[in-house]
């Protein structure tokens, strides 16, 4: 029996545990010294509290202390923090790795590097060992649509898992996958935690255009549906001008994930309250008053540095740009700014 | 001022008018025999009944017995019509079509050939233009996503227009984008045509997981933007296997207008109520009895026997066969037969 240990109790680490459990794993689930509440309610059989869903029965849990414990043997290590968690639990979690087989990533987002370039997060992590002088076991981004609670409770859910080593991935796909869990292998990491890092950013406009149908009864559908298309383009093109497959974003960890987040999620609903007629700050402000994180707000100017970074400007760009120019407070008439982005140029 | 005449004064028909008359065109609106109460509505100056948006002022109407008049001197025409329609339409529409630089086509289905074969709209047109022995000006295919309401009430749109002549494409994407209207144009006519066929079949997929989560309380996000992703998946291959572009699915014409029609339309609608538990014919029943069309449910044997022409089967196409089995009453857990169909396989 294999060992899975996953690092967050948060919830996407604690949904991973179920289908892991379900597929004859032994999982072991590390909360973080921010996480002692949530081990407490797994422990106590309760639901979880962020997703209102009891953890899989036999999840063996460890506590912030515990670390060293928790990935004593463990075959495969999944890291599941959030992206400003995830370079201290590297770096602690580093110390305890030898013998893995994979190290997967749920953890989302991107990483600002020493000389303040920006960077994906399974660069942080390689960066974080080279400069420990760990090596590392081969890295795999999990990706796609999957949210939390849902996977949490053994719903149907399709993922991707990618990774430079295609046959790790084609493997840990056919050990994990289960009736309910589909994973399709991928040799693109970096596609995946791209899309992963943009979608956020991209559902923000989404919700823009439900939002000014909200607030004027009349839906801008053909609006949503074309950011829709442009943020997969626009994904594609920037997957593609780092070193990624642009066809990444066409399957699940672009089109896919993109459903999902703007089908619901936290930036969509910020979005809709801008589409409403809210002020950038003072919706977030709102959001943050009600404890829910807004992960595309930081996150839209690194994603215009990252571009940038690439050579790629707003003339490739233009809905990434237009969205990040929103949340800068820049734009009177958002309706505008992203019809602008969306609408296909003439020719 | 280039003439625009638009057969079919539907709700797409009379949409479409609006953006040609923002973009300066004369334009003429022919009903067909089926269409006088809209032309009265239409000429009265109230809202168009399907779409509740009044036609664009400027707009000249033409009843069904005039359709020489509607087409004499017209530079581009545009069926609007059904599948149906189409045949009759473009039968009588060829007797005056000499001169035109461009015949579109916004109706959208499958046709089937006098031998049994089904083909894509603009194979029906060429082949009545054959048996009349009449030249046919270059086709343009309009697709992406279109709500007929927003684009009559000016909202922003973004579509497509794709024609074996590129530079005809270009050219009326220029002469008839405006502000609100924006036209990518694309050379690929089969993919841009066969999206529009097939997404109100995969649209039903995406309003089952809605009816599943509506019925249970507990949404199935994660199955939906799965089937979403497959049906962009399938889409592609079945494009390819008919020598289309295997990208168009990826942008307006595909995701586009895939997340269009799973916003809102009957397609979903009727979806919905099998995911809520209805029977295939109920809930077709009860559709009707609405006044609902569900071109999908139709489709979806067409869109089989289509792509099995094309030597495309169920492994290839599995979300496809999985809907129509739905739809021919043979499944009794539609969950779990759209959950096999868009899980990735064990590797
Ligand atoms: N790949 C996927 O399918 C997928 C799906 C959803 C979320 N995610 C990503 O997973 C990550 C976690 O999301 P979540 O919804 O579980 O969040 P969460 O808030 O429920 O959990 C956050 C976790 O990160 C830890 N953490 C937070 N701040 C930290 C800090 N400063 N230092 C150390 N640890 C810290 C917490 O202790 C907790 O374990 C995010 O990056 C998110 O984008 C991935
Ligand atoms: N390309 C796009 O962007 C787009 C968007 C929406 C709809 N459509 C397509 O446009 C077409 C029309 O859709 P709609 O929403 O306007 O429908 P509608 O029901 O409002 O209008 C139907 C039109 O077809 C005519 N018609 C119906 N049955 C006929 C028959 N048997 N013989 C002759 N004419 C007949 C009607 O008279 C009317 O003019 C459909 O094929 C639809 O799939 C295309």
């Amino acid at each position: 029996m294999p060992t899975f240990t996953v690092l967050g109790a948060g919830a996407m680490g604690t949904a991973l545990c179920k289908p892991f459990i379900d597929a004859g794993w032994e999982v072991r689930l590390w909360g973080t010294w921010l996480d002692d509440h949530l081990i407490d309610a797994i422990e106590a059989g309760q639901p979880h509290p962020r997703i209102k869903v009891a953890a899989a029965p036999g999840i063996r849990t460890f506590r912030s202390g515990q670390l060293a414990e928790a990935l004593e043997g463990a075959d495969v290590v999944d890291i599941a923090v959030t992206s400003e968690g995830l370079p201290r639990v590297t770096e602690m979690a580093l110390d305890h790795i030898a013998g893995l087989r994979a190290l997967c990533l749920t953890a989302k987002g991107f990483w600002t590097d020493p000389e303040g370039r920006i960077r994906l997060l399974p660069d942080a992590i390689r960066a974080i060992a080279d400069q420990k002088g760990v090596s590392l076991p081969p890295l795999v981004a999990v990706g796609g649509p999957v949210k939390a609670n849902e996977c949490a409770a053994g719903e149907v859910t399709a993922t991707t898992y990618a990774s430079r080593d295609l046959a790790l991935a084609e493997t840990l796909a056919r050990e994990a996958a289960t009736d309910t869990y589909g994973i399709r292998p991928s040799d693109d990491e970096t596609g995946v935690e791209l899309c992963a890092a943009l979608k956020n950013v991209y559902a923000i406009s989404l919700g823009i255009a439900d939002g000014l149908g909200e607030a004027t009864g009349v839906p801008r559908h053909n609006l949503k549906a074309a950011a829709f298309a442009q943020a997969i383009r626009e994904m594609s093109l920037l997957v593609a001008a780092v070193g990624g497959h642009s066809e990444t974003p066409y399957g699940l960890a672009g089109v896919g994930d993109l459903e999902v987040t703007g089908l619901s999620g936290r930036n969509k609903l910020y979005g809709v309250r801008l589409g409403k007629g809210e002020t950038p700050d003072g919706a977030l402000a709102e959001m943050n008053r009600l404890e829910q994180t807004v992960e595309g707000y930081p996150a839209a100017p690194l994603a215009v540095a990252f571009a940038h970074q690439a050579g790629a400007d707003e003339g490739t760009l233009p809905l990434l740009h237009a969205v990040a120019r929103i949340l800068q407070g820049g734009v009177d008439d958002v309706y505008a700014a992203v019809a602008a982005a969306v609408k296909p140029a003439r020719p």
